[in-house]
């Protein structure tokens, strides 16, 4: 649920930008293909959205940001969209309440496909035209935005085809179900500490909460130079991690008791074998890739149990400087955690397969302020009650993800693509 | 909610059967033709189906109920079907929790369509080779049970609808938004009461819990010639009706103060004017039509209002003895209430326009047995909690309806078309 | 939960009337002496209500309707009484919302008990001046209100001394914790039925529901001649009767789903033995005593199992002509139901012991109307979602029941003494 | 709800630690003597406990974790008194669920005072023959740990007595209803911020939370000198703070729409004036001193209004440096924060009169390790989903508050003594 915004300096070409935008919305294009009219409608829970929404809503704001206030000419597509697609951002007018997204059936898909393409040309004719500075700072954001988009949009289709009993696979099993590699054995890589300097700055785009960069005090530290498997977790699971309230924060050890939890999210046991729901189908759960789906609760009692503990962000982002950021993102088509590559040494995984929760509570970096205006009402109203994770999932795109990303989530959610890396202290 | 059984005894011609079978699937093929994948697809509360759930339910009644069970060479058009629209009929196995019918967005309106059609064709056969009489009997059951869903599917569309802010038409409002015309004056007739006879027996086709037919004693009683209307609504909620909770049964009272209602369910007051949600728009309240979409609650406050009372069943179905059974129908087209017509004296809309609250809690008649088997395990367990209507409504299938049709919603149910007449001792 | 109301045309002579309030008045004076200032105070749930609010809330009555408006010498107790003590007449003004009486610690047991003192000595002046007609009226109006609340406290104290892990006694458990005799096998009696006459009318105290007297038709039926036994319903559990849904309401199978039930209310199987929880502490479960503490849907349920249904209140009320009213009533002291006499013949236990769930919904008798004013606003209001008991129980007040008497509980209701009687077609 | 925990080195003598249990043990029975037996009794929220649960539980840790595990000749006073008395600590065994503390009836509060008694007794003893070094600091915690639920019983009565429509006075209003003394002007403190050290380390006790002491990097920040007004928030409240979303954190802003906050818990508006409940009954509020009973997200959107932000709990413990701890404590019988004085300058009301929130969501320090066993289970389980605060209340005792000292509550808390103190970066 990472909000967007923020402003940026790097200067990109004209022709760059265009190219950004059109493959950017091209990737959204490519998801909704997957999907018929009923599938993108619908609303699976309150915290998800309807695909459809996700495409309209991604569109809405070049159209609400961008043409509308900077192309004299343009004449919205729906006067209803404001109301139906706007999202959060209380100062652009009433909204249809969040809850009850999945009751708009009309719009149907292909309306707001056709949608979509208006707005494209009329950006299009905008991008020829030489955007000004500033209009260029919100053609990027609102293509990161889109892209935060892109990734909600299939873990809520995900939660989705999860609630049907026929499961269907959002992209189809094969090939691909279950890759039959060993897990590495994990071992601790060193970090010094000392101050080391926090944040996003200078070039590049990044959301107004990675910054400002600052300075941060670290003690010594180890982190695990792969992400816990599925094969680590489903020991914990069989020695009893779930019963065990000792191992757990007190509102998790509440969730369980009410919930009834007793393995990650999307999982069954069926005939003595784990399976789970994925992107590509009911599968069985490959025990060397790592576990995902996890809330904040699983991943905490996990580590205790392992006699670790989770990161901080800022010992997670220390960690990465130097690092390449390849990974499998969601252009790798896999749509699943791979298993940690066996061969080369060092840190492993720090980007992409999933979402990394820290011990760190979403909260403003020193030096904060939000910005103003409706483009940046936004994260700082999310500082309380979260939990940072790093890193990135399959279903991040690519070019999204940064070191000083902060994604945050409540400490249950568990319908993201969340997993783990041990630390400690050194 | 009113569900099926029952046997019965008229003898219907293979050629009668036919074309009443083929006629009722027609018709909700029709219903289906207005609606988009996203809108058949979509829950809007627990109580309500999805469009595409009683499209495939009614037909799914036909091939387990008929086909798998008499056709030797039937195979199932799909294996999954029977846990996606099975409703509650324990006995058939496991079923799609009925909140969770909204999560079924595959299969997509067309393959409903299409189950239906290779249905069709399976009982074309069986219906040519002439069934016997127990399987005569299962499809003229068949047929009422598909009219029920077909009253239900409009219902519960309007409820979807309604919570849209576009607030969609399902048919087009033109013509017929609002009829002009003053509502006739009421007057009373007079009924002698005595014992009379109660309930269905004979010919033709009957639910369970329609009989035994048995006697009853009534005292005198007098009925309203005409159902209340809008106008003689808007004075009660005028003068304070929502407001006073001696006019109230405690349960009602509650709901007010729990829900702020204060006006029939789907109305809105806009500029002084009352509208309301209809399946023909968002419309202004006619004050000639009757009033509509009222809980039990409402009707009964209301009564108690204007120092009258609600009839009992009992009352009502001696009534219409030798009444015609003439009215305001889904055939019609309207799929609104229409004014009482101002013609002629006795009883009008008796039949049609709106189901008519009784005061009498829907409950076995003496002698009742629950029918066994799958088919007839239903009414019986709905006798608690309950209040019975009577009549029809303007959405009810015409030979749909009998002056012995028992309908019965909780008391807080508004959502259908649910109307009242006046009565009181004599 | 039966509120009050009604006239009367017996006349008691003054000295009857003074022993008649002096003697219900120091009935619940010997129920508080069992509780300390805490027990008094507790809400158990929001349908139960305080020891304490049940003594001052009686108190109340005679001060608001009686002393108050008939002796212009008196001077309230305490200003805030009105507020604190009212219960559900919303006539009377604002008053303590009913699932917060249980925070109203003070005033204290023994200020409460103060007020008991003060009232009743203006009520004793006043009933040496000879009270007029209307008060007599009021009076005897009073008195059985309050001994509606002497039942309403015992069982409301039950059911908070369950929630403690001390489980304590109520009274000493000591002697007659459990009788051991076998129950007498069951028969049937049969009656004619016909046109019978049903519901109160002449000499003798009444609430409002119980009249008029009307005629009812009656279809020939059979009454068990005993309540259903603690042995009798353990083999209905035993053979599985919770968990089969063909035996239960609709409404009473989500109930056992959400709850868990599987046995009566209070009930808990230890090594292997049935238990209670009871007034006399926590006890083993008496097989040949009346089970209790049912639900309707286990009433219906047994029923069902049983090949047999439960009797309609004019069935009941029917057969009861010509009884003797002696029974187990709280003046026994038991405060649990007895097994049934095996000597005689005849109908056992259609007094006392346990309150006989009806298969009839609460509902206003032919030609009822609401009395006018604050005493007698109640029952009609209560005319929904509530089934009939017959017959009192061994905590009702023996000169408190009436073959008349109609008292009222939710299907779900479950911490009254509620069992059962079985009856069938004949 | 801060828990308890630690070890500590400081040497105490045996006169000093037995004045130190006696004193604490003391005011414990002090508070218990405002109170009656349904006073003590009640639990008005899930969140609070009766008063007798407080004045057991603290007595139950003396009798669980020293008498019994270290006084051979110790006899427990009752033996159910561990299961109703034991609050969250898992390893001693089960307990009575912490929302049914209010079920529990008996013991009656002057059964609770004579265990108090005679554990008392018992300690006595122990303290005389001269306690090993261990069972010292478990003495000293436990006497935290009831100085803890003092507060607690003081802040769970006022809540009590807030749900009575008779708004009783836990302790005299007379005299100090209302200090009428203008508020000083506020100012702000600015400091250096750099590397301090923060937590607790040596001498003295503390909980496990408060260390290990560590290094913490802190920017140039300011600090008001004084804690935010009653007067000051009455402006923020009529600028219209409580409607505006922009101010407000998301689920802050959700919970003023779901439960229409419009001022400060336990606040009235009478008449145009703004009134409280507190410890010395319905009070008007007095301008001049500091606003509490604020939730986390009113601190918040009050600093957010006033163009500044909350201290973190780290910039809070570096200001108090060389302050001294004088305040207005529990001791001084007020129960009510106090203006600020209006002499000397520097920080006033670091200590006493309201806790503080801090921006800080309460998390581990660098190094935190749980302590191992039954005393030690708990703080760490309690690190997500709460903000520190710092400072102690007028309801805090005054030897119990530490400038290390971190209290947390969830930031929808309201029913303690919490208010704020702007901050500033510089
Ligand atoms: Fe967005
Ligand atoms: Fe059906
Ligand atoms: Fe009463
Ligand atoms: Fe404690």
């Amino acid at each position: 649920m990472a909000a967007l915004t923020d402003s940026l300096d790097r200067q990109a070409t004209p022709a760059e930008l265009t190219e950004r935008y059109e493959s950017v919305r091209r990737a959204s294009n490519g998801l909704g293909a997957n999907l018929s009219d009923a599938d993108a409608t619908v609303q699976s829970m309150p915290d998800a959205s309807p695909a459809k929404w996700h495409l309209a809503h991604t569109t809405w704001f070049f159209e609400t940001m961008i043409l509308r206030e900077r192309d004299p000419g343009y004449r919205p597509f729906d006067d209803t969209y404001n109301f139906l697609f706007n999202s959060y951002y209380e100062s652009v007018g009433e909204r249809q309440p969040r809850p009850k997204r999945g009751m708009v059936t009309r719009p149907a898909l292909d309306e707001v496909m056709a949608y979509r393409e208006y707005v494209d040309e009329a950006m299009s004719r905008l991008l020829e035209d030489g955007p000004s500075e500033d209009v260029v700072e919100l053609i990027e954001l609102g293509c990161h935005h889109e892209q935060q988009h892109q990734e909600l949009l299939l873990t809520d289709i995900l939660h989705l085809f999860a609630q049907s009993p026929l499961k269907p696979a959002f992209k189809d099993p094969q090939p691909l179900a279950v890759e039959v590699r060993d897990a590495a054995p994990v071992s601790f890589e060193t970090f010094d500490g000392g101050i080391v300097d926090i944040g996003h700055q200078g070039e590049g785009f990044a959301f107004d909460c990675e910054g400002p960069r600052h300075r941060a005090l670290l003690e010594p530290y180890k982190l695990a130079d792969r992400l816990v498997t599925n094969g680590e977790f489903i020991e914990f699971i069989e020695e009893g991690g779930y019963r065990d309230p000792l191992l757990w924060l007190s509102s998790g050890w509440a969730d369980i008791l009410e919930n009834g939890w007793e393995m990650p999210f999307y999982w069954e046991k069926r005939d003595g074998e784990y399976w789970s729901m994925t992107l590509r189908g009911f599968q069985p759960v490959d025990r060397s890739a790592p576990v995902t789906h996890l809330s904040y609760f699983e991943a905490d009692a996990f580590a205790a149990w392992a006699g670790k503990r989770l990161p901080s962000e800022a010992e997670w982002e220390n960690a990465t400087k130097g690092l390449s950021m390849d990974g499998n993102y969601v252009d790798s088509g896999r749509l699943r955690p791979r298993p940690a590559s066996v061969e080369g040494d060092g840190l492993r995984q720090m980007f992409g397969d999933c979402w990394e929760w820290t011990r760190s509570a979403f909260s403003a970096y020193p030096g904060f302020r939000p910005v103003e205006g409706a483009v940046g009402e936004y994260n700082g109203k999310f500082m309380c009650g979260q939990f940072v994770l790093r890193g990135g999932s399959c279903v991040t795109p690519p070019n999204h993800i940064r070191p000083t990303y902060r994604n945050f989530f409540p400490p249950n959610a568990r319908w993201q693509f969340s997993g783990l890396r041990l630390a400690e202290d050194n």
